[in-house]
């Protein structure tokens, strides 16, 4: 759990995600003499914050995205939303100006406003996040931001045993997309990739819950090409790895931007449930998390 | 009116339009020998479940999209809409699901959220779409699915004569889109197509009548470029079908993602328009029909 | 001043930005030889009515946005909304269809529904825009269409001193886009730009006042790139030019579409701040033109 406690505290909202970039070239270049196959990491300013891994002959991509939501500061002591934050007036948001650390409390007027309350003013255009406080009891975790650390440490352990595959770490899910479209282009044109997985984290629903498996979405706001859900779904019935099956009519994901990009490339949503999304407090359960790793590994191998 | 009581009855939801295809390339394999041209069938995996057919030296493309609205079962015997269905309780849908084919009820509770009524739980994730009841009388046909079965058969009627030509059988149009970018990348990469004509079905309102003619859309949500339009116009003006003008502030079509796809590709929507939109009882009148199949012919030669 | 005045006088709503291009074309020619640089013009088919002036090595774009706000005429005396249009009952609004030019009143009814009001019934699909009334009173300029002809005002002085860089005059901002894409494609392919600056029109706030500079946006309803941000903002701050930073939750602009396109291009907005947004009686400070340009000046010199 200390690599998901690690990734859960990095200060990456959407917009700023180099030091998720950074934090996972300084893992990745400890880690992978640890892992089967060595991949080529891509990155630099043709892809902005954004790195790929590449492994042997890749099919399949795993999109898992780095940013989170939070807060920009404004003025007056106004915050303006990045994504869809979650949380209560008293929430602990943590950030840094030109005049160094800042950890400051949310606080939300009648209307649902959000504002800061702080010693001094902060910078306009300050990102916030959520303090981080991971906890675990029984066989949950809980802390801020398993969406969507948890896909990228679903990606990073994943990518201990991965043979052929590519691995992109995305940026601006949260918030409007705008990697996925060049890095769907760089994919396709290289490897002629068709085949995606969005590992990121869904809702725990009526129909959806923790401790019964890893989640494939047959749908959300989006709808994927059937035949490659179909399949996806065979894959896991075969694997003996819990899975559920969901079906929503809204939420989004980095499978979005794979549809409407100019490339062909099929995508389905695998990942864990969680409950409080968007919230301090995500909550995740351990088997679930075991549950997706797994899933992901045959996957990627069979697709 | 066979052809287009067979393309009404194919169940091709969007993101499942695969049986719309092979419709279409069983019906083309027999239909082509008497067709003036020969046309080029372009299809697999580079255009997931996509269709093109090339006629000659090509200018213009014509886009039908296959899919059709519906629902998909979620759980609880609840449905999550496919694009916007429009019908009452009682409706009939039909469908397949692992244990065999489907014929239900649509039940709408008092908030307007769709249910199921059926003896069995029906699979998460089985697409939903109306009973075909293809009725005519007098002039007019009322049908599920003119939208955009009708667009469909037009593209066909117009391929009989189609010298030069694309026609193009999109996906995804009714939900979010998703085919059209890397379609218009295809047409414009390999024939520098500038023109597209959108072949789907509008409105009936205040300004556009049943059997008035064919509408020249000049906008919808959308606003395609002037130049463009006003050619169509000119053209129609000339060529003695009947038609109608509309101006919208809302609705859409392919012609959203024509218009945002990475090429410089003019767009008009030109369609009969009907009434009971989106509903099982979709009509249009006869003679919009023949004037749209008219027009067509005329503006793929003139254009 | 007498440069703005023309612009805004220009009939070129969004999808008919042919006039604003043929008035760009001629201006140009006419200046170009008073230029430091002589640029290349592209444009043609290939760019629908968009205009691309390059000079030297261009590692950073300008895109200023040619269209506007205004009416598309109905039926039934009724018009739909090009863009978001802010105007009173009595605005006088000008156009041209088959019959010859046309001024007619703006007539809202109570639930803010559009109509016209005219001598005669006026052509389907015909255009209509606010009728120029430009004035100036002591630092003020005001006048419709500030936004964005003043970005393009900005471009055309910036075009002046300009040794390397591309200005790009777009099409459609006001109302979905559409133009962004292609041009992107474009700038990238042919000289790997990475960097954009947004000519645009912003508001005046409770955090950006009238006067106090030109406004380097941290974010509007999209999120720019941090690092591209603080880069710019650094330079302004060394530069002298009175600018200041806006944070915004909605509004969008050419950036939207930079940044959503399948290229790698950072983007930020800069801009004069007004007040009265999309009514005929924009306003901005003379003082936040001058400091516009020059920032610009600087700008494209040291990114």
């Amino acid at each position: 759990m200390k690599l998901l406690k690690d990734l859960c505290a990095v200060h990456a909202p959407s917009g700023d995600e180099a030091p998720m970039k950074e934090f996972l070239l300084s893992y990745i270049s400890k880690q992978q003499k640890t892992w089967k196959v060595k991949p080529e990491l891509i990155h630099g300013p043709e892809f902005q914050d954004c790195l790929i891994l590449a492994f042997g002959n890749p099919r399949t991509a795993i999109f898992a995205h780095m940013d989170s939501i939070g807060f920009t500061v404004r003025y007056d002591n106004q915050l303006v939303p990045i994504g869809g934050p979650d949380a209560d007036t008293g929430t602990l948001l943590v950030g840094e100006d030109s005049l160094g650390p800042i950890e400051c409390k949310l606080v939300l007027n009648e209307e649902g406003r959000a504002f800061y309350e702080f010693g001094r003013a902060i910078d306009r255009g300050t990102g916030l996040t959520y303090k981080c406080n991971f906890r675990q009891h029984d066989d949950m975790v809980t802390t801020c931001y398993l969406d969507n650390r948890l896909g990228v440490y679903n990606a990073l352990k994943v990518a201990e045993t991965l043979e052929h595959g590519v691995i992109v770490f995305s940026a601006w899910e949260e918030h409007g997309g705008g990697s996925v479209q060049y890095l769907t282009k760089y994919l396709y044109e290289r490897w002629q990739i068709k085949q995606a997985l969005v590992s990121d984290i869904t809702w725990v629903t009526d129909g959806v819950h923790h401790g019964k498996g890893v989640v494939v979405s047959m749908r959300d706001k989006n709808i994927p090409r059937k035949s490659y859900v179909d399949r996806i779904i065979a894959i896991s019935q075969s694997s003996g790895v819990p899975f559920q099956l969901e079906v929503e009519g809204s939420g989004s994901s980095d499978g979005r931007d794979v549809q409407i990009s100019p490339y062909p490339i099929d995508w389905c949503f695998v990942g864990a449930p969680e409950s409080n999304v968007h919230s301090p407090n995500e909550t995740v359960h351990k088997d679930d998390i075991t549950a997706m790793v797994s899933l992901y590994e045959v996957l990627m191998a069979e697709l």
